[in-house]
């Protein structure tokens, strides 16, 4: 791989996460020669200019864009469409233009019709984040060894994808490319279900009468803690994507039930064998992600350094 | 606090992650004078000795207990029965029995009736754990800061559960009593139903015939790994659980399954207002948490240090 810039001029559309992470990565590696950006909240914009976010932070989205070689949409998946039909008048021809957006059916049906055949889109999901959000939320090793999916359309140009992969990889991800619908469905499965189900189980621990708030947060340790991180990320976000993603969570949701539901009647009737043989074969797909780099082996329950 | 020995000689039966971090942990603080171990496997016995886990590991159960002021029960809930009649006849009169289980209700009624009542028995529950089990997986902080809750029996002694409760403070617990029944309860809530849930998710994706096992540990990094995480949490131990606090548990499991259907019928029927209201109040648990010193506020799901 070249040192140079990847692309010449890169624009941010939106300044949260995903977009701070990008732009301190690309001043990381020199992947890009000048970084512009947008976002519509003015006092996002007045942070990203005090903690030098971009190069230039532009009051206007069509100024932002106008001589990109690269326009990143990193807004939430619902406010993609109306971004794509306010920013299409004002791209130079060539241009690429990608998203980051959890969900991709829905964003290329909405995207893509507002854009200039002129430019290529290339809709696109880096798989990183954190429960925090904002400008002020990124950093610049959020992508290193996390996979960002590529998911062009029938027809895109070779050469716009080949460019696009090897940003990725500068920022520090692996590019993997599979279509639309299989990025949806296995979403689901590693990121919109568990999500869903973290919100599930800190709405029950708030609304129950018999146990107070205060001893779910004093006594949150001993599991259910994990799942208030989760469920601690962005709710526009969060909302876009099941409204986005409907058919793919409700099937895992469904046969996250049934299962729930066998497991439920395991208990109920004391079958401690099949509960047994569930927990030990639930470990072995903890080792492959150990073993994929994809976690670490800390013992992070106890939040702590080991040390006797 | 004096800074002398709360017990002069303990015994910890059973020699994994949490008998073994308070090994450290009284040695860390000059809790104990004397710590014997007893392990029903040899293996785990020869690895104690091995890494200087307790002062003395003994080869016989009875052995380990004959002389403790302190005895602590540190197996699976399901065979502290079995264990309590076994230490029985070689208890020191006026020694304190307590045990580390996850449980409460069915340790106590399966264990206080074979103790004679020359000894106290006090059960406990330190709230403190990581996904890793064993006798090399212990470390002398892992409860520092973190709850231990104490469930004596009408009746008990106040001055041997005060000495307890020392005990625990100085290996760096808060401690706070609580009866079995809610203790239980509160347990179903913050620990047990999470456990299960995240048994669950991980088994539905282990099962998934469209989405192969390769891709859920390759794109795990967006909320799937935390879940691994739990779920890698010892089989046997769960099994107990789930089996001991069967009653509590469906409790909060059909508490779950109905806010997980009003949820998903928010996403099948659209409803935008009400998955954005939920995702918002849901955050605020996670702030209790963070005030109350439970959990780092680290962006934990990048799992790298924060640096621009």
């Amino acid at each position: 791989m070249s040192d140079g810039p990847v692309y010449e001029r890169v624009a941010l559309i939106g300044l949260g996460l995903i977009a701070s992470s990008m732009f301190w990565a690309m001043k990381r590696g020199g992947v890009a020669g000048h970084v512009s950006g947008y976002a519509r909240s003015e006092a996002t914009r007045d942070t990203a200019r005090r903690i030098g976010l971009c190069h230039t932070v532009c009051d206007s989205i069509a100024e932002a864009v106008a001589d990109a070689d690269l326009v990143v949409l990193a807004v939430p998946v619902g406010a993609m469409g109306a971004v794509a039909a306010e920013i299409a008048p004002h791209l130079k021809p060539g241009a690429t233009v990608t998203d980051v957006g959890s969900v991709k059916r829905t964003v290329i049906t909405e995207v893509g019709p507002h854009l200039p055949e002129t430019v290529h889109f290339i809709a696109g999901h880096p798989l990183a984040g954190t429960e925090h959000s904002g400008p002020e939320s990124g950093f610049s090793t959020l992508f290193d060894n996390r996979f960002t999916l590529l998911v062009p359309v029938e027809g895109t140009d070779p050469e716009a994808v080949a460019r696009l992969r090897t940003f990725w990889e500068r920022l520090g991800a692996r590019v993997e490319e599979m279509d639309a619908e299989h990025h949806d469905l296995v979403l689901a499965v590693t990121s919109h279900t568990p999500h869903l189900i973290a919100y599930t189980m800190v709405g029950v621990a708030d609304d129950l009468r018999r146990v107070t708030d205060s001893e779910v947060i004093k006594y949150s340790a001993a599991g259910f803690r994990d799942f208030t991180r989760i469920a601690a990320s962005d709710p526009t976000m969060w909302r876009d994507v099941f409204l986005n993603n409907k058919e793919a969570t409700l099937e895992i949701l469904g046969r996250f039930t049934e299962e729930l539901f066998a497991l439920q009647r395991a208990i109920r009737t004391g079958d401690g064998d099949m509960l047994f043989d569930y927990f030990t074969r639930t470990r072995a797909i903890r080792r492959g992600i150990l073993e994929a780099g994809q976690d670490i082996d800390a013992p992070d329950f106890g939040r702590a350094k080991v040390e006797r």
